[in-house]
């Protein structure tokens, strides 16, 4: 197995909600059969009614509500960045469950959820090269 | 907001058990105070304690065994990788919740649940295109 993720697909109670949150945030996305598409990077994000998400992976939906064991991260360059995007996803609907504020690891970062619940934690950490492209390298630990 | 994610992470019960599950599908990562990193392509893949990153989500830990809602993917070449590959999850330890078979898309899937129950669906998809490095590129659907 080569180690990389091609997808990342959120299960979403009302694809239509899920979209126009994202496309509030500035992502571009190209809907296609009630899957919304979106190309991040090298790989791709995906939103999908959450039965159907359930059922192609051959799970019962079960619970909507609880933390589902799961956070995307999403990195920036700076610390007002971290603000101005919490910002921007409390205007798009999001709720914010973590302030904007200083991380253990020494960087700043908040936690919003979208309409579905889905954690994204918005964080400036010095230690993790951004490259022009939004590429993230993990440095050497042991360096 | 730039359309990209920069971690994946996994809230896991057992850290020592997680890692072992995937350096046992040949992922490679480093351990810093008790959590996993992956460099995956341009992103970073994590393992973590389940508590830890609830807790760093400003979210409940809650319920630990139903369907998350998110579901990873990982795209190969060909129908014999999608065997390969189900087959080794299986060695493993993986739950194999929908065994290998033909897709609606007209291509070839399976999907497994590591350890903690996150699902990953093995993926090959005629209509993605994969370089040579791994990277997915979406089609122009309305192309």
């Amino acid at each position: 197995m080569e180690q990389r993720i091609s997808l990342i697909t959120l299960g979403v109670a009302d694809l239509g909600r899920a979209k126009e949150f994202y496309e509030s945030l500035g992502w571009r996305g190209q809907e296609l059969e009630r899957t919304v598409f979106f190309q991040a990077g090298g790989s791709a994000f995906v939103l999908w009614g959450r039965e159907e998400l359930a059922a192609d992976c051959g799970l019962p939906a079960g619970r909507a509500d609880a933390f589902g064991g799961v956070c995307l991260a999403h990195n920036v360059r700076s610390r007002a960045e971290v603000d101005e995007l919490i910002a921007a996803a409390a205007r798009a609907g999001a709720t914010i469950t973590k302030p904007a504020g200083e991380t253990f690891y020494g960087g700043y970062a908040g936690v919003f959820t979208d309409p579905d619940g889905h954690p994204w934690e918005i964080a400036h950490n010095p230690g993790f090269t951004l490259a022009a492209d939004g590429t993230l390298t993990l440095p050497d630990f042991t360096a």
